[in-house]
């Protein structure tokens, strides 16, 4: 529930694309209503201005804030009086042009939803994290999958000690959806993700690979040391690659095993870690995300389920039903969205977020994920067996 | 997605119940906010006035549609001009008083959604169905399992006949959380249930025994002809029965088995349903809702998921989300209201609902469900061994 | 691992029916060799003389041996001397031929290991109890799935108390095969159990609805009070029923349902059995039979798995493989043979069955599954709706 | 059923090791015994004559055949006339001993059945696999999971090439029972598999990554080109390592991944693998071996179970029960035993195996595993990134 009393009214959210034809879009939409306390009142829906203005249409925004492109929103909105400007904005858009519009926004003082990956670049994510720590605004990344309660009982297990050491991580991410080459049909979808110009210069490693560095992170706090990678191409004709399996050594001894796909037939979003520690051992699979498997040596496997009295204040927190009742990803998705709200609100309210803290993925998280990306990609053009993570601080 | 801009407005929700302490009025507002379409803004929150207006307050209602008690809302917004009234109105209260306040509603011409079982006796059942169709007012029934999109492939796979003849249905629903007396310690959600002057006659059959006959009509369309029930009361000192196993004869001489539980330890909100045909047969479980398992002879068996070109076109209708993108249980109930506001569009419009017709419970599957509570607790306390299904029509 | 040593031998078994076609004949046979300490050395393999003969030249029988019918070969087993007459005799015909070839063989002296159910009446199975008693030979009746450790583990956790007090059992047996009534076709195995003459009263609830009557028992130690019976014959022009849905009411107050059906399709062998109880409850399903779900309360749901040292003495004693080498069919049923043979060797060597007694079906949990078929066939015939469970003692 | 009547005798097995303390001698013993046809006859059951001779008491071996060492074993029993010497030796010592008792069983006719891995060195692998061939005797590895027959199926939907060309292959072979150092605890399997005098130069990789490379070659017929390996031993003091992870490069262009550990917590025998086509992708667990996940693109995922009339006449072959009373660890392990006593039957009624060829591993598989595991342990010692597999041929 959000706490939208405490400061008498809606927060105020512009969105920068997800106009008609869009997937992400509706998705953040969908996670502000949720939230319960957040209010779409501008938009640049499109990077073409008529579609920009008609998708605005579809969704009842006033006239005068329904703008057809970023740059008018940020400069218009930025003279609005501060009881009528937005907080905060969410940036939907192909990966190449996060980082200008996300700079801009910082620059203007929002606050900053940015979907993932951050940047085209590294070099793009250190200049991000740096405007916005000079600038203090409140940015978050929408790696998702960090919003599933199960996921915070897991970062929980693992971080407070509870299974021991990290002894060997092993996260993956198959999905299909890329096999038959659907860009050449024409879906918006693929065609922008394998065409290095909007997606940068990984496909899938970028798209969802990126999403199993982020989760090892989140989950265990281990920081990867040295990767060994081998990315391939399976479909002929394609510009980016569209498979990657890799190595991991993480600083302080653990090992790893991460490997995404976007050619696994019949796969749909089959992201699943485990971590195994010195004293037990955890599985979590994206798509049946209510349930954790908690395995000790000479213990029965429990699953640990959402909504239950034994899970951890985190995972609680992030929990709007009650046990059994099925939350999905649109749910976790929301608390990303509440996660900002809370904090966007604390700082309206001139205080600090109250304690617990929000954890959200960050603007350094998206530099992370970007060193990884890069490294990723030269480590698999590389001859060295273990290529070193690029710095990112 | 909704098609607000048809209309160029919001739908107008109003809410009855559902403030501070309460749980469904919270599923409700969410669900209602995943519409995208529909604003809540008017409201009379809980039977206590003091309540009421609190609860009001922390959603930022308008204080002049912030309403003491549900009199007040009915009588002060039916004198608002078309242009400013509700448009319809989400009854969330106990069950006992969801006839007083539908039929005031259904009087007052606005549309309704009310939750289940829709009243406390068939008598008034029959009433309500009587007043709905003479108010030709939209009246939704929250089953809300009936939203979840591998439930309407379930029913399609059935109706049409791809099955064959139904032999056997098998649907269970098992809870655990009454077996600990938890009214006894004050939790208000099992002290109404378990409270004969709130919930009626019956307590396990009336909360979620209603849920396995609704679904079992709603999928394979059959009429109950006969049942024969043993109603359980577990926990000592309870005046209602918190345990239920039913056999059932269905018209045509399909046989079923039909049991819930409230005392079932450990188990959440396990909701399965089986439909053995003759040609093939499925199975559907509520913890798990984007998977369909269907099984013919000789055949492996599948798993149908939600979202996949394989679907039928009302699965599809129901679905927003990708394959393997989990939904969930509010992604279901979010179903229902979409189905009722694009009735209430197509009323307002002036024009009948475009095909296909909104698939949600309507004011005849709430009767017939009372009809089955009434005829389960009647046949539970007969020595007759089969006891014919009270009439509804 | 067999105590063979002790005796210094091996046991010697005689086999009735099981030859060319029979399908549970070579199960026996390969629980028997599982064991390790028993040796095939006799059989009359089939009622029809020379299929007899050519199935024991098969199996290479002692031409001297190979009787082609079960009456010689009681007669002439009973004149060899003690160390060359078989100790045990394996009855695996149809249900009909059960009843005199184990009085014949209890009379003789024979040690007897019979299939289910038992007999073809239940004055059948009074008259059988009295002459094993009488005779005071070993009887054991192969309801395999008692021979599963988890089924072993199941009945520790609820006979133990550790579970508290029963209040309801499920358990269901849902197959198919018989949908497209195969007895047409002339298979084998359909025929003879869709035919009274040689099934007796019963074909779905005879053949395999005693099995959950067994293993409910077997697990709990409750015995049925009184029962309400739905039995239906869905293939048109079968003499007897294909399915059954029974209520039942135990004594001390427990609930249940059992049901059982032969044209459930695409249904393989799906025995499942939950057991709720005042402080957890457990699931066994015995198509992935090393699992055992035990829930409680509060706690997440735990997989108890074979092999584990969390295991009771009696599935540590039935285990052979280490946990994660999954068993199966044959070594439940191998177990069976385990218990028999260390109760004759116990007896040859003069002593009684060394602690811990071996846990098998006797004669008396066979008489008391007779009891409930024929009562679940006179209580469907029944308009009585509480039908009292024959006397079997 | 075994076709033991056309020869109109029993096989005679001999096996060497497998005494009191041993594990996998009583799994042979059993697997013999359910091939149903074959008696062992002779032994030398220990490497201590002491123990040896005792074991063979146990197991009631006539004296005279009941040898202190296996040297005297091949001695006596080369001796014997054709009617009475061994035809096959089963070899269930530890590793090291594999290859001076293998090669003096084939130097003296008998067919062999030998454990896995197949020697110490890739070196005696290449002398034995040359031995075998001049003696022409026939050789069987026991990587018994090629024995399921789910493996059989999947092996022919992949080499038939209906899911299309193969293009990543990820195999996996979790165990956790080394973790907490058993071997300081003088537990017997643990000690030599830690023991690089008695395991070779591996223990994870080559007592468990070994059945990794063996099944994926076995199901997909690829052979590796070059790996990518990162070996750990994660237990301090330990002599080898007890956890690998590796990337792999197929001949003609497919990848993979292949990992296996003995110090994932709560792991059991979680052995799987997944093969990623071009036209569809298939998924088998050895834990729960009588299913086959088959998924296509565009379609729901099927659960292939084992003998169905949809199944493949190899995994038909492979069967004994019905579909749904599952089988287990000791029926795959028997079909090893029953392919090769087929084979041998054939030799000795003077014929070529029937058609169809058996299809268990032989030694030349044993060879490519030996290179498989020399190659693994070099490349993890390499600062090479892709090593190129080590020839066997």
């Amino acid at each position: 529930m959000s706490d939208t009393s405490d400061l008498g009214r809606r927060l105020r959210l512009a969105m920068v694309g997800g106009g008609r034809d869009a997937f992400i879009g509706a998705v953040h939409r969908m996670a502000a209503a949720l939230e319960g306390g957040i209010e779409l009142c501008a938009g640049a829906l499109s990077a073409t201005p008529e579609k920009a203005l008609a998708s605005g249409r579809d969704l009842l925004l006033p006239p005068e804030r329904n703008y057809p492109d970023w740059q008018a929103l940020v400069a218009d909105e930025s003279t609005l009086p501060p009881e009528k400007r937005v907080d905060l904005v969410a940036i939907v858009t192909p990966n190449a042009t996060h980082f200008p519009i996300a700079k801009a926004c910082a620059e203007a003082g929002f606050h900053i939803l940015c979907d993932k990956p951050m940047t085209r670049t590294l070099e793009e994510a250190r200049t991000l994290v740096r405007v916005v720590r000079e600038q203090d605004v409140i940015f978050a990344l929408t790696h998702n999958y960090t919003g599933y309660p199960m996921v915070k009982q897991a970062r929980h297990l693992v971080r407070s000690g509870e299974l021991g050491r990290v002894l060997k991580v092993v996260v993956e991410y198959p999905q299909g959806w890329l096999l038959g080459a659907p860009e050449k049909a024409g879906q918006k979808q693929a065609a922008w993700r394998t065409d290095p110009a909007q997606a940068g210069c990984s496909c899938c490693i970028g798209d969802i690979g990126s999403h199993c560095e982020n989760l090892s992170h989140y989950i265990t706090g281990l920081e990867m040391k040295e990767i060994c990678a081998d990315l391939t191409t399976f479909v002929p004709g394609r510009a980016l690659e569209d498979d990657g399996n890799i190595l991991v050594r993480y600083e302080g001894g653990a090992k790893g095993i991460l490997y995404a796909s976007q050619v696994s037939s019949g796969e749909e979003n089959n992201l699943r870690i485990r971590v195994y520690c010195s004293e037990g051992s955890l599985e979590w699979r994206q798509e049946e995300p209510n349930d954790l498997q908690v395995r000790r040596e000479g213990e029965p496997p429990a699953t640990w389920r959402r909504g239950n009295p034994y899970n951890c204040a985190a995972a609680a927190r992030a929990t709007t039903l009650p046990p059994g009742h099925p939350e999905g990803f649109i749910d976790a998705f929301a608390n990303i969205y509440r996660g900002v709200a809370r904090a966007v609100r604390a700082r309206l309210a001139g205080a600090e977020p109250a304690s617990p803290k929000p954890d959200f993925p960050t603007v350094e998280d998206g530099a992370r994920g970007m060193a990884f990306i890069e490294s990723a990609v030269a480590a698999a053009a590389s001859d060295r067996k273990w290529f070193p993570l690029k710095e990112w601080r």
